[in-house]
């Protein structure tokens, strides 16, 4: 992953244009995406798919005539969607198009205008607190004009057409947690979920955050809303700081309780967030009427890291360790959500364990844990929990469980009612 | 409404008689009010209405010739109901009929004997102290005949049929907190609703306690179960120690998620009792088969101060600011409950503010508070949760939102559902 | 009950054989019991009836000649269920036969092997230690054989078919609380049952631990499901240490309900153990699809002291005033499941108590205790709460209301709905 995010990360993207083209064609390698492209102008809800914004090189020269600020050394020095220009300014106009972060004066911060045409460049305060009176000519060669948007779907086909959905956005340009760190895992994750069969069909889009996810729910929201049985946005999944749930607006689908469950168990630590500091595509997935089973896990979330939209979101802050603990909970999320049936068993009172070689056949002062657990398991196997619940009710974690629901299936002592969703 | 109560004050009510006529009749000076009697016999329920009880004089002569309990100066002196009385009389005797607090020595207490004929004198435990042997003279000059118990009722239509109920008494002579604050509060609420259009009918009443609302029951309870959406019980409103907040008996009406969410905000210190601690007609208003949404919203709660039906419960005790506290609680709350209705965004996904000039059209590093703010009502207007709910759920007081729903309502961005209740 | 356990003590019981019957014999003398024996061989859901053990004598000869673990002395020395033996062998390989406690060297362990056949012995680990080599002579005179296993029952009928259903084990050696203190207890209850006329049936088992309740149940289980509304298993109850409460499966039982409104006003500091917790005849009853309404009521739990399951739980670790307290907590149990009925107030608004002499003629500042509860049980009297919520609700003790509630139904001012259990 942390390979894949080096060859990434000097693209300059963007919501639209060719950063996104040739960040899915490299992405393209190494899974089997398939790219749609959706015209300027094509109107998605409330919004409409805006014009196609490529930049080619972009500086400032000082009046001593240095090149100061430029776009090729840093794709952030430029505003995202800079209008084109180039001209004398003084360095007073100048300073009305300069942003700088007078806390952090050694980040260019990262900066958009998206829907309102405007130029301007980043750069760190310190830089921008050296700039002398004087005559400055800046140059931005980019260019506006109708295009199209594009993005990237994976879909593998499972047993059944009920789908695990995976979203993850590829809009930013150099950072690393807050962009690359998504789509890396996402391609991680493709490529394990095509070494087996799944009971699940598994849909994994890359998109531009916002008007990407919304142009993919119009195209597909009843098809979506039908299927989706689960799901995550991917996004700040590698640095080593914490672990993050920020829940679905409804709070209590499959996704949110296999999340929670999984993160109380491998990281206890982990940071509770509510839907009131959501910030990504959970926006749009988990809005009044879409209303998709969304939630999110991540390490450090956006907006909680001082890096965050900053040059300083880089390869240093985002490591391999990082992105392999997350990789290790979104694997035992999949996992889970591909086991969690209703268990019943197939007797009244307890199955006598004795006679099958799972119980200790002498009783004395003390049972073992295991034992305990497997009696819990049966005890809480009616029919009406499902494997999360089970797990949650014996206060276990569903992990350990799994193989004890699987020698008890072998010994027939309890049967699989599936969970609805199998024909 | 500090005047108006001093003009009441001095009167002497009880249940029945004079005294009430006399309070209503002031009353009816500044607000559009209907009386109503309702003769000696009459069954309420369970309960019928007592024989009417008028005082014209009462005093205590000791036996140096002195007058030394006298109605005229304070009428808490005559336990309420008193019978009449004119003989001499040893201390002994006296002492049985006498009443004083041995632990608020400078206090008159406040006694009354509604259903059983007794007679006696309240006194400050001091003065009964100094009470030397010998006779005294006795003197009521009451009277207890056929007649009526009296209440008044405002009637303020509004857009719907559908009402707010507020209930006050007026039943309890010379005290402040626990008495006057309560009439003159619903008669300044009165003037207030009557200053503009309203779209629930609001129906005040101003009655004997437990007596009166049982009466006031007996009369309208088919009507007011059928139309009573919310409503309050107001008493002891006018002191500037505590807010106080008293439940429903089903704690959960449209009139306690109301006063709940606005104290929460606006006095978050409030003191929150149970339904076990209550004492005034909610205990009729919320009993088995009446059930009728009413909380009340206090100062200082009967029985929870010193003062409390006693003489110091005085002109000294509730102020002006302490009346105008309370008051802006009532108003802030029929405001809520007159504008609670469902809201829903009008399209799937976000809706683009932007481009309504509702969002920054530069997207740095942090998004302001308000728009924030913005953004949470438009993720819980689903048209199924209702303004307090959409308050409640994004962590802000409705107050503040309410703004914020009237521009999205206006740029068209969400619909008001209404709540059902306006045809 | 001491006495009664005093004479059982020195049986050497087990799941099957003379030790129950001789048991059953003598609890015969005290009850009307129903003695019922099934064979050996009889399918029991997913279990068989063992061959029956008897033994009648048992003890191991050291190299020097004596006679050093000998059952006649305390039947715990032999492994229940042991085969018969008798031959020398070296020290060794008579190792593999013993059970001691490391950490409780003076205690002999209570050791079983009902469903695999070896031989063994039980001693402390102090007389282990103490074992020198050369060669022993184990001697075991038992018998495994068809025959059957015994359990004993008691229905009293009430007024309805309706039952509270009781279970109680005796199938261990010479231990106290976690065996005798549970029939002495279940014996002396059904003495005070039989005493009056109950609307209840009560039936009351003594079984030997799992294969007995599995068995009952294989022959009543349509009759239990469809007539027990509530009862408990009655097992270590003899003890002074603690109260406990093991729920049933289902958590929320009228069984539950009762004993946990007990045990809060009783005993406070009871402790509140989860149904994971379980290890006796609960989990037969509370088994998915048989889920009878059984909680357990105890002393210190089963498995939570430190003489549990050896020789030290013992005549001196059961008491007198042990087995009284919890055999009070149980009447008061049963008293209130007998009671526990749905009251409505007969009027609307609050009922008139003065005019039934139920409320003070004067009114002071102070309000009793005692009226503010019979307040409180009219408030809550609304024909939707059974007397345990009513008692919940306000906040007493039912034990505390219920002679209110009398008080209340002669003055009929409330009626009884009853439960729905009397037709």
């Amino acid at each position: 992953m942390y390979e894949l995010m080096e060859k990434l990360f000097p693209i300059c993207r963007s919501i639209t244009g060719n950063g996104v083209r040739q960040t899915l064609s490299i992405l393209k390698e190494e899974i089997p995406l398939s790219i749609f492209e959706v015209p300027t102008g094509t109107k998605v809800f409330d919004w409409e798919i805006p014009r196609e914004w490529n930049i080619r090189d972009a500086y400032i020269i000082d009046p001593e005539g240095n090149k100061i600020v430029d776009f090729k050394q840093n794709n952030l020095h430029v505003v995202g969607y800079s209008t084109p220009i180039d001209r004398d300014i003084s360095l007073e106009e100048l300073q009305q198009h300069l942003y700088s972060l007078e806390n952090q004066p050694t980040a260019i911060p990262y900066v958009t205008s998206y829907y309102k045409e405007r130029w301007g460049f980043c750069l760190t305060h310190h830089q921008r607190q050296k700039l002398k009176e004087g005559t400055y000519h800046v140059y931005i060669d980019s260019e506006l004009k109708e295009g199209n948007l594009t993005y990237g779907e994976v879909i593998i086909p499972g047993e059944t057409n009920k789908e695990v959905f995976l979203s993850t956005y590829i809009c930013h340009p150099s950072m690393a947690n807050n962009e690359l760190s998504g789509p890396v895992m996402a391609t991680q994750l493709i490529k394990w979920l095509l070494q087996q069969k799944q009971r699940y069909t598994y849909r994994i889009v890359f998109i531009p955050e916002t008007i990407g996810s919304i142009t993919y729910l119009s195209k597909h929201l009843l098809h979506l809303k039908e299927h989706v049985i689960a799901g995550y946005n991917i996004s700040c999944v590698g640095d080593e700081r914490a672990f993050s749930y920020l829940p679905s607006r409804q709070g209590d689908t499959l996704s949110d309780r296999v999340a929670l469950h999984v993160l109380k168990h491998k990281h206890p630590k982990f940071v509770h967030y509510s839907f009131l500091d959501r910030g990504s595509d959970e926006r749009q997935y988990c809005s009044p009427g879409v209303d998709l089973p969304i939630a999110s896990i991540m390490r450090t979330k956006f907006g909680h890291y001082p890096e965050y939209h900053t040059s300083l979101d880089n390869l240093q802050l985002v490591t391999a360790s990082g992105l392999q603990g997350c990789y290790d909970v979104f694997v035992e999320c999949i996992k889970l959500i591909e086991k969690n049936d209703y268990y019943q068993v197939n007797c009244l009172c307890e199955p006598q364990l004795g006679k099958r070689g799972l119980y200790p056949t002498i009783s004395t002062k003390e049972t073992s844990a295991q034992v305990r657990t497997m009696m819990n398991v049966l005890a809480y196997s009616d029919g009406k929990r499902d494997l999360i619940e089970i797990a949650e009710t014996i206060e276990e974690s569903a992990k350990n469980i799994l193989p004890i629901i699987e020698k008890l299936l072998e010994a027939r002592v309890i049967q699989n009612l599936n969970n609805g969703v199998l024909k």
